[in-house]
């Protein structure tokens, strides 16, 4: 009954993206588990090829591929991780990948995927040239559009972030991921679930962009009110899809305010010695403010990513 | 006839500092590899405990001492990662330590020694005040004091980093550290020349506190010219121990311009997510700039550590 990928798929996924994603380490730090007053596990996914978890559902997508469907190219539309993972994750299996990105997007972000290899398509700063662009693009190419987390095998290479993390650390209590449009949440939810099913799974979301934890709440998809949050990685809302898994799982929702999620970097960036971008912080301010109701338990934490313009910090 | 610890040593600090030192990943990335035209392989002593590899030789020299001896406390005398170190390796131990430190020391590093729980003693801001109050200290308390680099003990310890890399990496062709007093080239260049004794050990130091450079060039110790380099863990200079230690097995050293470190740092920020110092990017920067003669060979490079100031960035 359950939707999405299962723990087979999941570990198929491990084993097909193994030769072309880091198995990123697993960090810990006294003092900050004597701020949280809990044991926390961080899965330093920032150390990932090309910055992200994102690298894991693409190389996962793309190498699911058959030859004839991948021989077409891949293509999506986004101007974050997932752009800069696909054009990655297509160059290794030697295919080309169009990116539909908005003339708007930081130049920074558009240079990450060009070095990856991904050909740029430029569409308006909306939705509607978003997808007319992306449209044009596969009638054209025949190309696969890989959606960022409405995808099974996208939700089942994201799911091996935990399933690494459940590996080294079996005896976690629960785990948090950030939550945006719920690909690394959902895959999160479903390999912890299948391995430990008591494990708690708990999705970190922006106060300011809480579709999620509307949508949850009541029980169906709610649109996003805003999402004008300095965590420019969690600004998707849920589709279909991932809020059923996260509804079927019991996922809970940590909200997280807007004050909160940069110190919470800088915490990091100070005390663990890790470049990670804002929307990882988000994960770990729960437990940093004793909001998880963990005293003394484990905690996994993913940190997605470390992605952000070092010319713009915003400490200093 | 060699002076320093040998590899008996080495392995006894590791066993000794085990349960209190991280063992650190060992991080690659293949868009440096392209740069380098070399296979890098990154020890992360940033990720170490207090934020840098010190805490592997003050571990190994806290733990090496007698109850009665360490029933006295120890002291040393440093404003930066050594002091941290010390603090922490002693509060593991439950013994006090004095930690002399000029009274212009920057506030951050004075408060990291005190969260350790070491005791600040403030000196005048010259070598004569610094040795004075040192001894006074030593008189009333009789503490051991524990130099940063002119000890076995602490050279031993610093070893067990390489020892670590070449345990994960054996077929390393060359291993590159900072140098400053030597105490973790001293350490790389017996664990390394110990396990493989072709392998080629070079130290990075800054042409613009260049007194090892000049002192292996004329075979004999060379005061400090200058040591005006933002790379303030670097500031150091060789004593005879550690002088010996290079000279016998003719570790080379490769001078770093002082405009190569800042944007050594900034790419290992951006492309290793990793936080590190000005002192660890220095020894980065050899690789970078193609100046190991190693192109296809696999380089071991230790960054040694990753406490700066967020507040005052170089960059942004």
């Amino acid at each position: 009954m359950n939707a999405g990928p299962d723990l087979h798929a999941i570990r198929e996924a491990h084993r097909r993206i193994a030769p072309h994603v880091h198995r990123t380490p697993v960090l810990t730090s006294a003092s900050l588990d004597e701020r949280a007053g809990a044991r926390l596990f961080f899965k330093c996914e920032n150390l990932q090829r090309t910055g992200s978890f994102k690298m894991r559902g693409a190389t996962n997508a793309v190498f699911s591929l058959s030859d004839a469907e991948a021989a077409r190219g891949v293509l999506t539309h986004s101007s974050g991780n997932h752009a800069a993972a696909i054009a990655l994750a297509a160059r290794r299996r030697g295919i080309p990948a169009w990116i539909v990105m908005p003339s708007n997007a930081p130049r920074t972000k558009r240079r990450a995927v060009e070095d990856y290899g991904g050909r740029v398509s430029e569409c308006e700063p909306n939705l509607a040239s978003r997808e007319a662009v992306a449209a044009a693009l596969q009638k054209k190419t025949g190309a696969r559009m890989i959606h960022p987390y409405n995808d099974d095998a996208v939700i089942a290479g994201q799911a091996t972030a935990a399933l690494e993390l459940l590996e080294e650390i079996p005896d976690l209590d629960l785990i948090v991921a950030p939550l945006s449009g719920g690909g690394l949440l959902s895959g999160t939810a479903i390999a912890a679930r299948s391995l430990k099913p008591g494990i708690r799974v708990i999705g970190a979301e922006p106060a300011n962009a809480d579709d999620a934890y509307r949508s949850l709440a009541a029980g169906r998809l709610e649109p996003a009110a805003t999402t004008e949050t300095i965590a420019d990685g969690l600004r998707a809302t849920l589709c279909p899809l991932t809020f059923a898994i996260l509804r079927d799982r019991n996922v809970q929702v940590a909200l997280v305010a807007e004050d909160e999620i940069l110190p919470a970097m800088r915490f990091i960036w100070e005390r663990l010695k890790l470049v990670i971008e804002p929307s990882s912080a988000v994960a770990v301010v729960p437990a940093l403010e004793n909001k998880l109701n963990a005293a003394g338990q484990k905690v996994g934490i993913i940190l997605s990513g470390g992605n952000l313009d070092l010319g713009k910090l915003p400490f200093a």
